[in-house]
């Protein structure tokens, strides 16, 4: 059996978002800021997929930018929202400790500008208080970024109640929603979101294209300066076959959203159920508050490389926690977040489970990652101690 | 007959390209990031991109980081050479005054933040003079950036000889090569390039990527904070088709550059030739330095607007100068740079031919474009003014 399980990192592209690409790639290759009938159709079709992609989060096609993706979509939210704080002389800026890095590090460049960063604790379930939101929030708050779901652990945020806040205080709201988006509802009015983070290949589209949404009248300023492009917020030749993939994934993801969300959250919950059978094994974020695809474990006395490398023998693909980290010895910044300390965070495994997944391969993981665990535990110097009692143990 | 003669603009991708991304969108659509076998040939496919890139422009793969596309690409090489010249107290830039907007408005950026930038003439035939970056040349000059060749008159630079001048004065050295590369001999340590910018859909590959040479030793700042990517230079997941569609792209055309020039040259002359038997016209840039499929004039008493969409009815794909500023209506600021005056620069006209492009195709532009100047001019008040000597003839 083959199972891919790590839909988190990056999905297959679906049918529809191919189909959609080749012919921009095939016959429609104008360049859409063309006079010509050849570029003009390429403009209709990126902008047919604006419209898609903005019906889909309750904004208008005005309110998208196309961009290389999220990690771009998060950079250039959070440098406009600076930009315009500090015009304003506000410069201070309130997230959560378990942000992605592409917003993390963005805060850390800033705060090296002179920007003050105050990261929320996301406490052991992995979702933020929104009491301590509001006794954070200060008069010279410009920005609250908090992620709609965890890239790692799957929790989903209360995005309605920060953005209420948000927009009482009079403070802008990014959320980076490149887990959400085609996954949950997301809509930005309801969610009182004034700017927000997407990319294709989470939800079956192409890699390498994503958009950041801004309400109307938030300023953005460009992080790639040059021709007009994306109402001169975004240089560079559009990527036409991209924009059309992503809205074709994303039409198609989230008219399926409420049947795949119900077919996944019990065969996530078998899997939370077998593996919580292992013993000194942690469920890590809220069991509830979480994504329908999400299940991720800490394992005690075992590390998660080897885990991933013998789930990869039995045909399983699974990670540790996020792939952009995978070349990092550290463990997670997450899993610290929400209070595990490191040996036990360098056990961790993070299943995220495609739309097609069956119960048969649900029961097919709970018993390989028993089987592997075991294992590798036979093998484990820290293992031995742990269970002889000369070592403690956490979990 | 139907002629896409705007491959300055884009290009239609070739079928080398398109069969290398579909594997990539159909089954190996692993993340380069991950552990498991599915990401590892992922990876694999990426790293094999990179060293085909870097093998055309003589060049090592780890001096390659694949961007968004061109744009992206020199707004890094352009603010990385800045931020190590600030460090060194070196504030002052060397560019020219026809590069592309991707170069002149970071330069713009980076003039507000304290830059001094010296933008060199580029002369009636397009051309920077060296003996003029000589003398441009300050000790605190931190960064030349000339273009390879001009995407609107495409006359081809001086590479080698700048190059030369810049590791003589121990100056960082980017070229914005994107109409370059692809379509004539492009050699890093020939031309003492530093820093170099590609886009893919110049040269038949896909919209949404291109490449930035950083030569061993050039510290790069990152535009887009967040994962590890590109050994920490370029961060969000990789655009793994789009690598391969660029790689398999770029050798096919680098492979038959010789061919597709020697077959261009005679075609490009002959269009030269041709048009300029139309009265008070005039060849923009050097006749001999520039891009064998390129053609630009100007046209007295004509808008070139009209004259697209007169072509475009003939089906001939053109354009009167850059994509990227289609939707502005002042004149090129490359056809200001070599002295045309407003009036004339607005009646232009670019060719540019693909590498398929024929000797029937040239008799066919050259009738079509002399029929529909000739059909303008006798609408044109402008031109009724001109030929009734009320007004005098610039050209």
């Amino acid at each position: 059996m083959r199972i891919y399980a790590d839909n988190a990192a990056t999905t297959k592209m679906s049918r529809a978002a191919i189909d959609a690409m080749l012919p921009c790639m095939e016959e429609q290759y104008g360049n859409p800021s063309s006079l010509y009938a050849l570029g003009q159709r390429a403009k209709e079709i990126l902008e047919k997929s604006r419209e898609e992609v903005a019906a889909v989060i309750g904004a208008s096609p005005r309110e998208i930018i196309f961009t290389s993706g999220g990690s771009e979509a998060d950079n250039q939210a959070i440098r406009s929202a600076a930009a315009s704080g500090r015009k304003q002389g506000k410069t201070h800026i309130i997230s959560t400790a378990f942000e992605h890095h592409a917003v993390l590090h963005t805060l850390e460049a800033l705060e090296r500008e002179g920007f003050t960063v105050t990261l929320l604790p996301v406490h052991e379930n992995g979702v933020v208080r929104t009491e301590e939101l509001v006794s954070a929030i200060r008069d010279d708050t410009c920005l609250v970024s908090v992620m709609y779901a965890n890239n790692e652990i799957g929790t989903i945020q209360p995005i309605r109640e920060i953005g209420a806040i948000c927009r009482e205080r009079g403070v802008l709201f990014h959320t980076d929603a490149v887990q959400a988006v085609g996954h949950i509802p997301v809509d930005v009015d309801r969610d009182n979101v004034d700017l927000l983070s997407a990319s294709a290949h989470k939800f079956g589209g192409p890699k390498g294209i994503g958009f950041l949404y801004a309400r109307k009248g938030v300023r953005l300023t460009s992080l790639i300066e040059g021709g007009a492009q994306e109402r001169g917020k975004r240089a560079g030749t559009e990527n036409v076959a991209a924009a059309a993939g992503m809205a074709a994934a994303l039409t198609e993801s989230c008219s399926q959203m409420a049947q795949t969300a119900s077919r996944l959250i019990p065969l996530r919950d078998r899997i939370i159920e077998g593996l919580r059978e292992i013993p000194h094994s942690v469920l890590n974020g809220d069991e509830q508050l979480r994504l329908p695809s999400n299940v991720n474990f800490c394992f005690e006395g075992i590390e998660g490389e080897s885990l991933l490398l013998l789930l990869d023998d039995k045909g399983i693909c699974a990670s540790s926690g996020s792939a952009c980290t995978s070349g990092s010895l550290d463990p997670s910044h997450v899993l610290l977040a929400i209070g595990r300390v490191h040996d036990v965070a360098h056990g961790s495994l993070r299943l995220t489970l495609g739309p097609d997944a069956t119960a048969e391969e649900a029961e097919y993981i709970i018993r390989n990652v028993k089987e592997v665990v075991e294992r590798l535990r036979g093998f484990s110097p820290v293992w031995r101690d742990l269970s002889s009692g000369k070592r403690p143990h956490i979990l």
